[in-house]
C-alpha cells in the first residue's frame, strides 16, 4: 500500500548534471540561445526528469479524479449535484471534450471514482471511492483527517500504478459539481486568504450570475472562518475545506513526481491540488507542468504561488483534464526540437559567426 | 498573373450562416457554453471560412520567404548578412526549428528567395527575386514602389498556387537577417509613430546589446523621418522603409484569403506584414490565426492594432514560421472537438438540466 510519509521521502530533484548538458546541447543548435523559448526550458526540464533514460512521452495518461461536494446543498452551482455522476460516465466513455482531445494526441484516459455520491456502475469508471461526498464546508468539515489522507494515498496508488503499467507522462483531471467553491476554499487555506481577500480566488465559474456569485463568496468566507486552519497544515486544509478529487490529485502529483515522471496541471482544481502536492513536498514543482491559463480568477494566484506560468492563453474553464492533451503536443515539440534541429557545425554556420550568435538579431 | 487589385477585390466576408450555425453546434454541445474558450471561436471561425464546404486542414503548408535587407551595413544586427542564405538553405533542409516542428504536426514547407543577395542555388528554395537585397532604409527606400506590388504579388501567386496545389491551411515564415529592424520602421509607418515612440516597438532581437539595441533604435527612428511616409499608404510604407520578405508576407495573407483558406501568422516580422495586408483588406482578418505573442516587444501593439490575441505564450523569437505547427495543432484539436464531441441529448443530461448549464459551474 501506499503510504504519504514514504511517498514523500521519496521524492528526489531531478537530475542536475542532466539538466545542465541538454542546455548546453540546445545552445549548440542553429538558433540565437533561448530563441525557442519555452520550448527549450520544457526540453531541458524533461530531460532533467528522465535523468539517465532517454525522455520518453509516446505512453500517456490522464487520470481523471471525480467526487461529489456537499457545499453544493449551498447553492454554489447552478447545476445540479447529478451531473457529476453523468458526466464522469461520458468522460469514461470518451465522448466530452478531454476524450476527444486525447484521442488528437494520443493519450488514454484512466478515470477513477474517488467520492461521488451513491454507487456508480458505469464501464470504465474505477470505484476508488473514500467516502460517499464530502461535508458542506460552509458548515462542517468535507471529510476527516484520515480520510482525506486516504484521499491523497488513493491518488499516489493510482499514479504509482500507471508508471508501473508503462505510463511515463501523467495529466490531472477531474469531475464534481461544486469543485470550484471547494478549490477556491482550500487556495484560501493555502494562501490564508479570508474575509474580502477571498473574492481574488473565486471566479464566476463558468457563467453564474451576479448574485449567485456573491452568494459564493458568501459561503467560502463562511467555510475559511468556520474551519480556521493553520496555512502550513495542508491535510488540516484538505480535510476542512477540501474536496476528495483535490486530495486524490494532490496526490497523484506526489505518486507521480516519486515515480520520476513528469506531471501535467489542467485548470483551477488540478492547480490547487498541484500546490497541496508542492507545499507538501516542494520538489514535486520540479516534475510539473502548467498546461493553460484557466479562466478562473484564482488559477493565477495559485501559479504566481507556484512560480511557474502557463502556455496556453485559450480561456479554457471545462475541466476534466481537457487542458493536458494539448500541453502534450507542445512537449512532443519541445522534445523533437531537442532531438531534431541541427547543431551551427552542421548547419555550416561558420566558426567565425557562432560566437557571434547570442547577439543574433535575425 | 496575379494582380494586386484583382485580388483585393477578390477577398469576400467568410460565410456567417456557417458561422451561427457552428456556434449553434457548439452549444449543443456537453459542456458549458463557451468552456472551450479560444478552441470554440476557432472552431467556428474555420467553419466560416470553409463555408459550404466542410472544414479540412490536414494538407498545410508553410510558405517561408527569404530576402536581405541593406540596413544590415547600420550594423542593426549581429549576425552578419551571410547568415540569411546559410539559414535558407538550412530551412530547405528542413534541419531548423520550422522544420522539425512541421514534421511533428504533418505540415510542408515551401521555401523561397523573394530577395537574397546573389545568387542561392540550393535544393528546396524556389527563385522568386525580386531584386538582390533591399536599400539601406536609413538613407534610401529599400526599393521602389513597383518593386514592392511586384513583392505582394509573388506572395499572393505563392499563396493562389499552394490552394491550387491541394493545400487548406497555410502559415507565414521568413528568414533575413535584419528583418527586425524593417519590421519595426513598417510598424512605424502603419502606425504613424516616430520620434521617442518608436522605442515602443523595438526589441532586443535574439540579444543585442544595450549599446547595439540604442543604436538600433536610431536607425529606425532617422529612417522613419527619411521616409515620412503616409500611414495609409501602405505599399508606399513597404517601399520605403521593408523588406521583400514582409511584402511578399503581405501577399501571402492577401492571397490566402482570396483563395478562402486559413493563413496562420507567426511571429513579429509575420505579423506586421499580416497587418499591411489588413489595412490593405480589413477582410483579411477573418482568415487570419496567431499562434505565439513572439517576445519581440512590436508583437503586442500589432495584435493590438489586429484586435487579436495569440493563444501560445512560448517567449518564443526564432522567425522562420516556428510557431505555425504548434497552432495547426490547436487547430486539429478545435477541429475535433466540433465534431467529436457528444451533445447534451446524446450525454443524456436530462433535459431540465440543460436549460441551466449556461450558469454551470463545474
Amino acid at each position: 500500500m501506499s503510504n504519504l510519509e514514504t511517498t514523500l521521502r521519496g521524492i528526489s530533484p531531478i537530475n542536475q548534471q542532466r539538466l545542465k548538458a541538454a542546455q548546453t546541447h540546445l545552445d549548440a543548435l542553429a538558433k540565437p540561445p533561448g530563441s525557442l523559448g519555452a520550448l527549450e526550458t520544457m526540453a531541458v526540464r524533461l530531460c532533467g526528469i528522465f535523468g539517465e533514460k532517454e525522455p520518453s512521452i509516446t505512453r500517456r495518461c490522464i487520470l481523471v479524479l471525480a467526487a461529489d461536494n456537499g457545499v453544493t446543498e449551498e447553492g454554489v452551482s447552478a447545476a445540479p449535484k447529478e451531473v457529476s455522476a453523468i458526466q464522469t460516465k461520458n468522460i469514461a466513455a470518451g465522448i466530452t471534450g478531454v476524450g476527444v482531445l486525447a484521442k488528437v494526441f494520443g493519450a488514454d484516459l484512466l478515470v477513477a471514482d474517488v467520492g461521488l455520491e451513491g454507487l456508480l456502475d458505469a464501464p470504465g469508471v474505477e470505484n476508488h471511492k473514500i467516502r460517499s461526498g464530502t461535508g458542506n464546508i460552509r458548515i462542517a468539515p468535507a471529510m476527516s483527517r484520515a480520510e482525506a489522507i486516504a484521499a491523497i494515498e488513493c491518488g499516489i496508488a493510482l499514479a504509482e500504478r500507471a508508471v508501473e503499467q508503462g505510463y511515463t507522462l501523467l495529466g490531472t483531471g477531474e469531475m464534481g459539481i461544486g469543485n470550484t467553491t471547494t478549490s477556491s476554499s482550500v487556495l484560501c487555506g493555502l494562501l490564508g486568504l479570508s474575509g474580502d481577500a477571498v473574492e481574488k480566488v473565486v471566479g464566476h465559474g463558468a457563467g453564474l450570475s451576479d448574485t449567485a456569485y456573491a452568494h459564493k463568496i458568501t459561503v467560502i468566507q463562511e467555510a475559511v472562518a468556520r474551519a480556521a486552519v493553520d496555512p502550513l497544515d495542508v491535510v488540516g486544509i484538505l480535510a476542512e475545506l477540501g474536496g476528495l478529487d483535490i486530495a486524490a490529485l494532490c496526490g497523484v502529483f506526489l505518486g507521480g513526481a516519486a515515480k520520476g515522471v513528469p506531471v501535467v496541471v489542467d485548470g483551477f482544481i488540478s492547480i490547487v491540488a498541484a500546490l497541496c502536492a508542492c507545499r507538501l513536498c516542494p520538489t514535486v514543482t520540479q516534475y510539473l507542468f502548467l498546461s493553460h491559463h484557466s479562466f478562473e480568477c484564482g488559477y493565477a494566484l495559485a501559479a504566481e504561488a507556484l512560480g511557474m506560468q502557463a502556455p496556453l492563453h485559450l480561456t479554457m474553464r471545462l475541466g476534466e483534464g481537457s487542458g493536458c492533451p494539448l500541453l502534450f503536443a507542445l512537449l512532443d515539440a519541445a522534445l523533437a526540437i531537442y532531438r531534431g534541429m541541427a547543431t551551427f557545425s552542421d548547419a555550416a554556420i561558420d566558426e567565425e559567426y557562432t560566437g557571434q550568435l547570442d547577439k543574433l538579431s535575425f
